[in-house]
This record gives structure tokens, C-alpha cells and sequence, in this order.
């Protein structure tokens, strides 16, 4: 189940797009980002209580689909750490060394929305394999705690903290080894509007929690208020899935042909979202309207209506973003943020790897597990 | 083919919902609304000038796919008029009286985007049979006129009043009677941002043409401005596709149960886009969100996901509103958008049946063409 195996020495640095696909547009960090999966949605809440302590189970042949996974043959009794963002459709797991580089990778398609609960043990002990000593402890984040995913890990109301998440990390006893299951975030605005995200909190911790604004791009976009090393409160965009449904789905999007970048179309896009005070929802239709009349070519659709997105989710946001944000996500997203981000005069845009910030995250909450 | 044939003695009004469903939620006043079909949408433009004069043909038992409809046999020679609303998914026919009254109407599933090009002569012949005289008219608006329908009615510019649409009405040579379809209409934005409707412009004059803002809930919404009886321009919100997207297609929709109407539900929705000064964009997810957090019942998504998007689009639009509005559609609908608009402070608002006013738009169309 394992299909890619890097050795990443000394660093923490993942090289390329691991979260977001290479595309011009909003589509999709991960989908796993701050949405349930709906399967089993009804299911009523079931271990919320698991953190009785269990022994690393050794390997035993007649366990195929619970075993454990082949304990590493060094010996070693020094704590070591495994970190694992485990989201719908895919799981990255990172092994840590002892001043938290990551000094191997693996990922396996096997995300939590493909998998029934009594999978998710055997899952583990595979993709681990090799990895784990007696006294490794794995810190699971992502959509691995939702109430469809293996145990759910219920939401943690903001103002949360690293410690604060790491106490709520919620044991697995049904675990090839010490498994720590990170939960997730929940906020409520002054107005009463519910949020939740999966995930994007360890992200966020990753990303080091200066004081500002952290902005995560994607199917379900997070932007976070962080103050005095505390997530207070966040807000969801769904820019990504909003440009999926309308590029894919949509009576918009039948006239569209490919979906080759086209920059000047993004940025018109865009800035006419930033510029109308009504917003962007009296500007989707455009995109078809100008085609119709032959002043938007068909091939420039797609980006046209990301730049709307995008723009749109920039504008709807403009008074969260202050003096600048920092940029969770890969470097072509970056990019397109960037440009609508400049359109609105925020220009103070720093940039952070979505792979990097969720490895960083893992390894904090890791570190502060009691 | 015609299944529904009703007599209303001297009146145009026409009882019930006939383009709205009859549901809660802006599900679409008819898919026809402002949307060219995509179907031969690459197709060249054809028949863009047809306006040679073709006598009334006898019915021929050799051409029975375009073939005349039988005409009435009162032998009356006195100047009769039929309009025709034929959109996408179906077509309705009315029967005028001398002074306009609607003295029949038939009803057909053969929409327009349903059917190839050399079938629309056949339909409309079965559709009006026993309704045509040697000098009846037939007036034709929607999607019959789109590039993808019978013939291509090009789009007509704002600003645009009754007798500029009766001028540039196209005539079919290839049909069953003499027959005139009605161009949609274009806008442009000051900044740019391109509008298109097919149909709604015949509603609009239907409606009375009175100075203010016309609103036409459904599937892609329009909001027209009317001054000194031309439709000065238009905007376009694609509040009843998206509300389809969202609750069918997104994950948004995943954890909603049912679609049964939920008042408070709708009201809540609503408030929470009109008080929100970024826009209903950063409110969807909340859709899902207080779901899983318990605060909202899956009973109740829809109708809050209805009542985000229509407050979300009276939001868009409350400057367009001004001192009032008049809104074309059905019962139903103006029900929901009443409580939008009186939450926006807009309690001016005047309600026209959808089939009447495209009823009186098709008589006031055929009265002027030359």
C-alpha cells in the first residue's frame, strides 16, 4: 500500500506539491479540509473514551487485518515520534528524528473516507511498517478523528492552544502502537455562524502561530485569526469546491473548453470580484454571459471564473486580512493568492508549504503529549 | 404531445404555479431562464436573417416532420395571435382573444432543448393544432430563439423597449404559421461585466414596463431596471442553480435530511446573509458546520441554505432594489423573497404571476410587429 518512499535527511522540507494538484485553479487542497466525510454520518458517537493505556502489540500472524507493524529491528528504547495527517483520500506519514526532522516519508492512497473502522489499524501497521520501537508515539491528524473516520476526536471550541490540543488528543487502543488522534476545531462567530475544521489546525500550529492571519487554500479555504499563540477564531470560504461544482457541474461551465491558465483572465476575474461592492455572486453568471456575446473566449473560462473565486474569496475577507497573511498551501495556489491578494493592497504575503506546516504541527502537538 | 389544454374565458390569468415547482426553495423558475442550452453550442450561426415572407403552407401528408398545423375551420380572416413561452424543458402556447384575454393554452414537454433543429416545425404544428388561421401570428420567446434552439435570435443591447424587440423579432420561414421569435436580451456593466437573458425579456414587458427594479427569481435571477418603459439593464444571480449545486451535488448538502420547508430555519438563513457585510460567501459552510456541531437539525439545511442564498442575493442587490420591487413568479417563491427583501427594509413589493406576464408580453410583442 505504500507508494512512495523518500529518505528526506536532516529537513523538514518536502519538495513539490503534495496537498494541492498543480492546477491554475481553486481546486482543492485536500478534500479532506475542514468537511466531514458523510459516510456513516448517522452513526452515533462511539469511543470518545479510549485512552486506556495498551502495550505495543507484537506482530502475530493470525491478526492480518489488526496486527501490528513490524517493530524497527535498532532496539532502541529512546522516545521516538511518527507523525500522520491522514485525510479523506490519502494518507502522508512522516518519521521523525530526534530534533523533529523528518528523516522519512511515505503516503498511501488508503484516506479515511476509503476505509471501514476496523480497517484503519491494519492501514496503519502497513504503511509503518518498520517504523515503529517500543516506545514510538504516532500523532494522527486530519479526517483519521472524524465521527466517519476511525474514532472520532470531538471538536475543540477556539481559543485552543498547542497544549490544549495536544490534551485532547484522543487515545487509540485499537492501535499497532501509542496512537494519538489530534481533534479538530470548532468556532462560533459573535453572530452565531459555526465553523469546524479537521486538519488545518495542526497546519496552522505548524506554521509557527506568529499573531496575524493564516490563510489555507482549498475545497473548504480556512482563514484563522492567530493571537498570542492561540487559534481565537476562523472562517470557511468554499472557493475550491464552489469552483469544482460551477466549472464541472454547472450550466457556467458547459461553454468553457480546457482549463489552461490563462493570467489575464484570472486577473480580470479577480480584480472585478475586488472591485464590485455587491460582491461576486451578481458576477458568476459573466462567465457565460461573455462568451455568449463573443467577449470571453471559451478557453479562458476556467480561469476567469478561479480569478472571481478567488478574488471573491479575497474581497469577502479583505478586513480579516489587516496588514498580511501567511499562506499555507503550495507555491502554484501561492501564486494565484498573491495576485488577488495584491489586487485588495494586501501585499505583506508570506508563504508556507502546506506538506512542511503539517509536519511542524505533528511534531509540536507530539512533543507536548503527556 | 400536448398534455394539458385548458379554456379561460376572458381573462389571462392562469391559475397556479407554471413555472415555479411548488417547494421552498429557489429551485429554479424554469431552466430556460437566461441560459443558452450548451447543446450544438459550437455550431456556426445559421438562419440569422429569414425574414422573407412564406405564405401559411396546406398541410401535405408527404412532410409530416414539418408539416402545417390544421387550420381552424371558423374561416374567419380576421388578424388572430398566438404566443408561445418555449424554453428549455417544455413549451406553453396561449390563445388570444381579439383584446388579448387568453382564450386557450396548451402545454407540451418538447422544450426546446430537447428537441434537433428540424423538429421544431412539427411540434409547434402539433402543439397549435386548430389554432391557426390563414393570418394567425405566432409569437415565440426563449430558448427557441437560442443559438442551440430553432433559430438564432441574436441577443438585442440595453437599453430596449417594446417596439425594438418587435423590430428585431425573427422571422421563421421554415414553419407552420407566421412566425416571429423574440431576441433575448444583452447588458453590459459600467465596469464591463456582461448579462444575457432569453425569455425574461417578455415577462419583463408583461409585467407593465412601470419606472423600477423587476426581480425574476429562479434558476439564474434576474434583477432589470426599468425606466420611461425601456429595461435600461440587468444583473444576473445564479441564486436557484447554485442552491441545486449546494444541496445536491456539494458536500455541503451530505449531511442535509429532506426538503421539507422549515420557516424559522429559512428566516435564520436569510438574517445571517443580510447582517453579514462580507457577503453569504464565508455563511455557506455554516450549513454544514452547525450540523455537526449539533446546532442545526439535518430537517432543517435546506430550507437555511435557501434562505442563505435568497438573502445573500437580496443582499447582492438591495441597492438595485431602492424604494421597491416587482417580482415575477409564482406564489411560492414571492413568499420566500418577501421575507428576504422585508428583513433588507425593502417592503415595497408588487407580485406578478410568471404565465401572465409572458402571456401579456407575447400579446404586447405581437401587436407591434410590422
Amino acid at each position: 500500500m505504500i507508494t512512495t518512499s523518500l529518505s528526506i535527511a536532516r529537513t523538514s522540507r518536502v519538495p513539490g506539491a503534495m496537498r494541492v494538484p498543480s492546477c491554475a485553479r481553486p481546486c482543492a487542497r485536500s478534500t479532506r479540509s475542514g468537511a466531514e466525510t458523510p459516510r456513516n454520518a448517522g452513526e452515533p458517537h462511539r469511543a470518545r473514551h479510549l485512552r486506556a493505556a495498551v502495550p505495543l502489540q507484537r506482530h502475530d500472524p493470525q491478526r492480518p487485518r489488526a496486527g501490528p507493524a513490524r517493530v524497527a529491528s535498532s532496539g532502541s528504547t529512546r522516545m521516538t515520534l511518527v507523525g500522520v495527517d491522514w485525510g479523506s483520500s490519502n494518507l502522508r506519514a512522516y518519521r521523525f528524528g530526534p530534533d523533529g526532522a523528518v528523516i522519512d516519508r511515505r503516503e498511501s492512497p488508503r484516506g479515511a473516507a476509503r476505509l471501514k473502522r476496523d480497517e484503519f489499524p491494519q492501514v496503519l501497521a502497513d504503511t509503518l511498517d518498520g517504523w515503529l520501537e517500543a516506545d514510538t508515539r504516532v500523532v494522527l491528524a486530519g479526517m483519521v478523528g472524524a465521527r466517519a473516520g476511525w474514532h472520532e476526536a470531538p471538536y475543540l471550541p477556539c481559543p485552543a492552544d498547542p497544549a490544549g490540543l495536544a490534551a485532547a488528543a484522543l487515545r487509540a487502543e485499537d492501535a499497532p502502537a501509542h496512537c494519538f488522534i489530534v481533534p479538530g476545531l470548532s468556532a462560533r462567530s459573535a453572530s452565531g455562524v459555526a465553523n469546524v475544521m479537521r486538519g488545518e489546525e495542526t497546519q496552522i500550529l505548524g506554521s509557527g502561530l506568529a499573531d496575524g492571519t493564516i490563510v489555507l487554500p482549498g475545497t473548504h479555504s480556512k482563514w484563522a485569526r492567530v493571537e498570542g499563540g492561540r487559534i481565537t477564531g476562523f472562517s470557511t470560504i468554499m472557493t475550491g469546491e464552489m469552483y469544482a461544482l460551477l466549472r464541472n457541474n454547472s450550466l457556467l461551465g458547459q461553454l468553457a473548453e480546457g482549463d489552461a491558465p490563462d493570467e489575464a483572465a484570472f486577473t480580470l476575474g479577480a480584480q472585478r470580484a475586488l472591485d464590485n461592492p455587491a460582491g461576486v455572486l451578481p458576477l458568476l453568471f459573466s462567465a457565460r454571459a461573455d462568451v455568449l456575446l463573443g467577449s470571453l473566449a471559451p478557453q479562458a473560462v476556467a480561469s476567469y471564473l478561479s480569478g472571481l473565486l478567488i478574488g471573491g474569496e479575497v474581497a469577502a475577507m479583505r478586513d480579516a486580512a489587516g496588514q498580511g497573511v501567511v499562506l499555507i498551501c503550495n507555491a502554484v495556489l501561492a501564486a494565484h493568492y498573491r495576485v488577488a491578494l495584491a489586487l485588495a493592497a494586501v501585499t505583506d504575503v508570506a508563504v508556507v508549504d502546506g506538506a512542511d506546516a503539517v509536519a511542524r504541527g505533528l511534531w509540536r502537538i507530539g512533543g507536548l503529549l503527556k
